[in-house]
């Protein structure tokens, strides 16, 4: 589907100083409405204290399925239905320690499994540490038999947290089976954070089959610190156990809600996040966030009496977090979704925390970047100051991978996004309202000008 | 001293490649050292936690004075000294009571009086709703006996918040003395916010010697949406007791630390924030946030060897919230400090809380304004991507009426500064420990380069 990224461009009229008055005047008019009435706010706290987590296969997945759905409906769109998707189904388990033997005695560190990691235990190994799993050759005859603990943290320097993410993450993501090449027994890791508490934060691993599976936990920031002073001075040994373990595949669902275009009903531009959560909170930013802007773009256009020129598909993803098994059915089932032969023209995903918008970014050929850069000034009001190169989000990746989607994502500022990313403090009283709210905003004001500039 | 702003001006080396490498490398070395090794949020802490509130002329407030006069020498100065102020001093006094009597019976309402208010008891008075102070003329004949409830809220759709504020500010500020004029016997005011809580909101009022000085307190959020529903309904009476009351005049202390230029020792740039907090909470955003990105600007030009061309002065204000006798002081004496014939060029203020900055203001001429946003590409890697004309701050307005000193602000984020404001909930915990650094950070390289780049 090659032809599809070839031939997308939008007609931005930067010279129509008319056409600029329309859309300053409507995304006035959505700016008043969401700040005013938006149910984004309210429709997150009863996803975060009414079903809480949403972790893929639970029972707080499919109430919130329901609610999904549900919600939606009430927004009248023209069609709203389940798109069932297989999923891979985690479970912590109930048993998770880590116990350390020190010169002063025994002492518990507060853990939490990494996401589809194996049930294990592992007793009285030493713990050696690792800055980072490209240091493990150099180190590869002092493995077998330890506990890896993996010390690399975020940069403080790094003014963008996502960044740090990006150079940190392999120690969760491979770290565990690559150290398991080694011979290693189990694996500790630094909790990808620079919040100043002790939070241990998830999120997924991932082994290669054909190594041996080992338990692997993260730690908090001040444990992490506590074992990155003590170990190069003593030999410590460490009792680690955890119970995680994947129960039976099973179906879980995307829901879609279509408002069907009014001139290009084949063409379809989808607004996204995800509903599925890890296990330790709420989901509040990661992705209850995400999920009810989405729901609030499609409330406020209903509002507004606003037919798009394209089919906007809002959808609330299932399975981000462990397996992605949700965006991968979305990118198949959207060629011949509603019966129509389908052409993917934009995608765009909020999931990195509701907090207060700050730019988009934009995985898409130069040309189309620069016409959407000419949104800015339409944008500025509202807090959104800049369009990037590079961005989009998880769930849409795989219609990019398949048609050459363009994808963008929203970008809050990220200053506090990764004091509770995957971890016990992403609950709703760490979300604004007016923050959440000028989210849902811009991307509403952004895909009113896609659908009234793109001419594909 | 209208000379001042008439030949004060930046040349901004725009053009050399090699000024600008090392100005970005500069500003890169500003943000490891204080991304790393900041003290502003230990310091907060301490100020937030062992001293808590600053209320003018209050044991917090000396206490915070001999804390940063100590903390800022320990930053090594080439001066750090207390320049008394005079000082009048409020207290709250023990009793706040409001209470109302609905068709439903009576019910207590959660009050905090109005700073600079007096004490007094209003017994079973109507109360009458009006949105702001310019609806006293209109219901002239209906105002003697009453308590007056101005009801002007925030709209939600004004994007920054400080628009609000200032759109709204009257009804407290000169509210129960403008309903006095017409016979009012109290004021209630909502408080100045929209945050989802019912923290009422203090703040100083003014009242004018003229008139009879009347009770005046706010409500909360929630109190004031209950009150604007059921008063058009139904007559509804109130009982208000306040307490607030002026002890003696006594003197407090602007602390000031000195870095003394090495090219222009007379040609001071003055960065501050104010001591001094309301007595509801801990005052972490307002100003604990400004008082320590202040010192942490002394604390990273020391550790980085920075010597100014300029003499910069680092200013903790004193007396800020309610009465300005700090800055009229600083203001005063400015001319002759440290036995110098000193001309004031540029101020610098943040007293706009400790989020993630956004932008500086500036009230100076268009040519300063201008030369001060080729700033902009040198701040952008650090959040600041704007400078914008307009800002500055209570504690240095003063230098800018008597010397026509530009005076610059601040502004970060403002969608959360509300929520806390002048509450309860001003406390460390709603404070992020890197939006704060960011702050900081920015207002370091902004000082740097204006000290750099200024030729006057």
């Amino acid at each position: 589907m090659k032809y599809v990224a070839l031939v997308f461009s939008f007609f931005y009229i930067v010279s129509s100083t008319q056409a600029q008055n329309k859309d300053s005047i409507f995304i006035s008019n959505l700016a008043y409405n969401i700040m005013n009435k938006s149910e984004a706010y309210s429709n997150l706290a009863f996803l975060c204290k009414k079903i809480g987590h949403r972790l893929t296969g639970s029972a707080g997945m499919y109430k919130a399925e329901d609610w999904g759905l549900k919600t939606m409906q009430a927004y009248a769109p023209n069609l709203c239905l389940k798109q069932p998707c297989k999923i891979k189904c985690w479970k912590r388990g109930a048993k998770e320690n880590f116990e350390i033997t020190t010169t002063k005695g025994k002492q518990k560190i507060n853990i939490t499994a990494l996401g589809n990691s194996i049930g294990g235990v592992v007793k009285n190994a030493e713990i050696l540490m690792l800055n980072d799993v490209a240091d493990l050759p150099a180190n590869a005859k002092n493995i077998k038999g330890k506990i890896i603990f993996f010390n690399k943290a975020f940069k403080n320097e790094d003014i963008r947290t996502f960044i740090s993410y990006s150079k940190t993450g392999s120690i969760r993501r491979s770290g565990p089976t690559d150290a398991a090449r080694y011979g290693a027994v189990g694996v500790i890791t630094r909790s990808l954070t620079h919040s100043v508490d002790n939070n241990p934060h998830t999120g997924t691993t991932q082994y290669n089959d054909s190594l041996p599976k080992i338990p692997c936990a993260a730690i908090g920031y001040y444990d992490a610190n506590m074992l990155a002073q003590i170990l190069p001075t003593q030999t410590v040994k460490g009792n680690l156990t955890t119970s995680g373990y994947f129960h039976k595949d099973t179906v879980g669902n995307n829901i879609i809600a279509e408002l069907t275009g009014t001139d290009f009903p084949n063409k379809i531009i989808t607004i996204g996040g995800h509903l599925d959560s890890w296990d330790l909170a709420e989901g509040a930013h990661d992705d209850g966030a995400g999920i009810v802007q989405t729901m609030e773009i499609l409330r406020a256009f209903n509002a507004l009496g606003y037919k798009p020129k394209h089919t906007i598909h809002f959808v609330l993803f299932c399975n981000e977090e462990n397996g992605g098994a949700g965006g991968d059915a979305y990118a198949k089932n959207i060629l011949a979704f509603n019966n129509r032969k389908n052409i993917p023209v934009l995608a765009l995903e909020s999931d990195a925390g509701g907090f207060s918008p700050r730019s988009f970014g934009v995985t898409a050929n130069a040309t189309i970047l620069a016409n959407m850069q000419a949104f800015v000034p339409l944008l500025k009001p509202y807090g959104v100051y800049e369009i990037t190169a590079g961005g989009g989000g998880s769930d849409i990746a795989p219609l990019m991978a398949a048609y050459k989607t363009p994808q963008v994502g929203l970008l809050p500022d990220s200053q506090r996004y990764f004091d509770v990313h995957h971890a016990a403090s992403d609950v709703l009283e760490n979300v604004n309202k007016r923050e959440l709210e000028l989210g849902a905003l811009n991307m509403a004001a952004f895909i009113y000008l896609v659908d009234t500039y793109s001419t594909y």
